[in-house]
């Protein structure tokens, strides 16, 4: 197999782009990923590779929660925030405000919406672990399109 | 949770249409699905989602390999196509020509790119077995941009 094949095939994976938190306790964790399926209907479950030894991988791994929050086409920024991560100052998240989910886990204001889940199992495999999260809840706080990882130019895959 | 926000919310998720295809002896089986991520680099993993009792499902989990090709942007057709499953006659596959993988499952010609896994761990929860498969071959054969769920109009989510 061809590396450089390989590689543009996969890069042909379509995805969007989310802000994933968590909490467990005083620890808060997030990151930009794009790696996001539903699994299931009934139940609905969620399937995110998160990346193995990132703080917000720790973090799922001992709260057993994690929250996605969809970005709007016009929310690069808000995306781009969270690749360095969560920096929690008060009630506001490496910037953006954020309420507390049904979970515990962080849910940013500004995201056009967001679905939090509860871990019912993972893999754990190669340099990401996939969580499988059971939706408990979600919200909708406006009407926008979501933006899609090739809008942003960036690639994550292959 | 409301579930008309749950269905809005898990609606917002992006993803790409793909067939996927599997072989075991004279059994031969398609389908075409969405739920398709990448899931580690290094091995190259993916994780899909494949409903429970499908003929699909069942021949993944007894050849424990399966294709999956991109659609591109103009071949609406040929992913609803797979809609209905694989009916084989020859070296056609409900009327698409094919050609036999390094995984022994059937590759349709007409994809723009394709990728063959084998697999190496599932889940089985919900009405949907998620399988992980390592990338094992790959191919490209033409500059396509992928389509959308969101270009067809479909929803498969929720």
């Amino acid at each position: 197999m061809d590396p450089n094949v390989k590689k543009k095939a996969l890069r042909l994976i379509t995805y969007g782009l989310y802000v994933a938190t968590s909490r467990n306790g005083d620890e808060f964790a997030a990151g930009t990923i794009n790696w996001v399926s539903q699994s299931s209907f009934a139940p609905a479950l969620i399937m995110a590779g998160i990346k193995v030894d990132s703080r917000l991988q720790a973090v799922i791994a001992s709260s057993r929660v994690f929250a996605i929050h969809i970005v709007g086409k016009e929310q690069k920024e808000f995306a781009t925030t969270f690749f360095k991560g969560a920096d929690r100052q008060g009630n506001k998240l490496t910037g953006y405000q954020f309420e507390e989910g049904s979970s515990g886990a962080p849910i940013l204001i500004d995201a056009p919406a967001w679905f939090e889940c509860r871990v019912v199992d993972q893999i754990v495999r190669g340099d990401h672990t996939i969580y499988v999260g059971e939706v408990i809840d979600a919200g909708v706080r406006g009407e926008s399109e979501p933006l899609t990882l090739r809008d942003t130019g960036f690639f994550y895959g292959g």
